[in-house]
């Protein structure tokens, strides 16, 4: 794996990551794709909107169809028909969010699984392995995601284990090898909490490693969005310039440019895909619930500026007849727009570091997405929480 | 409108339908667009996999969103987006088939949407004055549809029911005229049962009154298919040689290929749409269950000799995962596939007509599909009886 940095403004870089399956432009939104399949679209479609890299979950894939079909296939990629490149998680965010009767051992973490309640071990050496077997570009290594609020000691001592694991993760990857015939670069993942001496030593601890890019975990987790920005703006001062920086799990657009001006290059978040099944469109003027009775007879595309297959094609009134009606097409035209609206937000944002305009253009971008045309409802607003 | 016959061999004849939106190639399956969205496809994909009309339904249209909301949209091509021509149907079957505590009187038929238990009725009059302002190419007259087994008795008094709605149809058709700017025409319902005289009569009563085409109900209603086809056979030989016939909620690949024999042209059914649905696949080698464990490592396309993108880019394998899954992606690949291979039927249909050897081919492909890979469950059994 390779990474450019191509221009930079203020904190705000973009950039180029080479990975063994072609190239990932940053600021990148990773689309999530957790079951092996970008919830609703069609891979076809997702090069069209110009999706670069998908998300792969570790957990679910694992689960089902399991590692050895994928293996079989030739990795996700020869499984999914994506031929794109692909970045797996690790598995532990699932296990933290999803599973039953967790035992976080100092060897690994012991879990139930959600869909049938058997037992399963991931270690930092099994999740490389099954890593492995799946073909991602980029694996993550295994961590301990504290959830907010978390206690300073637990942090501490969870930090700890992730440097632990860190290791064992990294050495387990030198040792395997890649099963495919292809390169995988090793993420490592910083976690620290909310705590900014947390976040210093875990920087110092795991960048000795040299992984070849940084996660930060353990935000986008409840904390209010000051403190995500003000660790996120500490965590960039102290992480290697060099190497692409993932912030895990966001998030709304305003997070996005947030976390792009303060030195972030790589994201991913279910909101738009989940919002989309929920009938909330992200549009250019702010987000719009598609189900409101305004739109029965609005023959206006979702979002006048947008050049997605469903504005080009489809009305208001259309999306929100197919919403009520509980049409599967409403899933499908409203996770292309979210998703269109998403990596068309990262492109604006590269283009707006390589002309020297960021924040400029960052202020004039957000100021017109907060004409909200409506805002979200309490369930909405839970999604960009939790998201 | 105008149909002209471009070959025929033996019963079975090819022709061309020309629409205000187009022309329409017969033999003809027409996708079933219930609420204005062919379940899990989008237009641009209808129009990729050769589909020249779809249909509506006049009961769920008018339910939602609404006859005056698709007027002011401009009928349903305006308020979909679909360009080329829609039949629709009276919305009869519907209320005999959904609505609760239906009524039918002289006048028309009382009856409770199965969404609200709302008050509703439905006339000759007043299920045109609806198609007019849904603007479908082709719209179809008020009938009241037997159901399977029904004594000769209610078979006749309903028959006679039916011919005077058919003329009340006609008669307000030709009062109102198009409420868009393009012609509709209008096609009449033949209905009798089982029973051959009842079948004659109604065939009499109905051409009398010169309709653009003639569509048989009644059937599909789970009479055994031997019944179906003799009475389709009867009535060929009955109806008007040079306007089109159609088969309607039919059916199977072998109950579409014994009709087209019989010399029907028109037909639409959910079979394809639903079982798609369901996870059952067909292929030229016969009907599949995608979920079947054995397809779990099977990396060969759903069908092989397929062109769609379904096959063109995913395995079994990968089908069998979404819908194990449970991923909305299967749906769409799945009614994609299906579809797809409903259409190419019609055009090897039409093709074997065009050379004289329909029989032969039919012959042919049915005993290609028989080759089942696996039989169909009870539950698909059931769906196939009462499409």
């Amino acid at each position: 794996m390779n990474f450019k940095i191509t221009a930079s403004d203020g904190r705000a870089r973009a950039g180029v990551i080479e990975t063994a399956h072609g190239a990932v432009e940053t600021p990148a939104f990773m689309p999530v794709g957790t079951q092996g399949s970008v919830k609703a679209l069609e891979l076809r479609e997702l090069v069209e909107i110009g999706a670069q890299i998908i998300l792969g979950n570790t957990y679910h894939l694992y689960l089902r169809p399991g590692q050895d079909v994928i293996a079989e296939a030739g990795g996700i990629q020869g499984f999914t028909g994506w031929n794109g490149p692909v970045l797996t998680d690790s598995g532990g965010y699932q296990i933290y969010s999803l599973s039953d009767l967790r035992t976080i051992e100092e060897s690994g973490v012991v879990f139930r699984s959600h869909l049938d309640g058997s037992e399963h071990v991931f270690s930092p050496e099994s999740v490389i392995g099954i890593q492995r077997k799946l073909g991602s570009d980029i694996m993550m290594a295994l961590d301990e995601c504290t959830p907010f609020p978390c206690d300073y000691e637990y942090a501490k001592r969870s930090c700890e284990l992730t440097v632990r694991w860190a290791a064992r993760c990294k050495e387990y990857a030198e040792k395997s090898g890649p099963v495919h015939g292809w390169h995988q670069a090793l993420f490592g993942i910083i976690q620290g909490s909310v705590y900014r001496d947390l976040r210093e030593q875990n920087i110092r601890d795991i960048t000795r490693m040299e992984f070849n890019g940084y996660a930060l975990g353990g935000l986008a987790v409840g904390e209010p969005p000051e403190t995500m920005c003000t660790i996120v703006e500490e965590c960039d001062a102290l992480l290697p310039a060099s190497q692409p920086r993932y912030l895990m799990g966001v998030g709304t657009p305003e997070n996005l440019l947030d976390a792009i001006g303060r030195g972030m290059d790589m994201f991913d978040c279910v909101l738009p895909t989940r919002n989309a099944r929920n009938g909330m469109l992200f549009t250019r003027n702010g987000a719009v619930n598609i189900r409101n009775a305004r739109f029965k007879a609005d023959f206006t595309p979702p979002d006048s500026d947008c050049t997605c297959y469903t504005c080009r094609t489809h009305t208001r009134a259309y999306l929100r007849h197919l919403f009520v009606a509980k049409e599967i097409l409403g899933f499908q035209l409203a996770t292309l727009h979210n998703l269109s609206f998403y990596l068309w937000l990262m492109r604006e944002a590269r283009e707006a570091i390589h002309s020297g305009r960021y924040p400029e253009w960052k202020r004039t971008a957000l100021a017109r997405m907060s004409r909200m045309q409506e805002f979200p409802s309490e369930r909405e607003k839970q999604h960009i929480t939790t998201a």
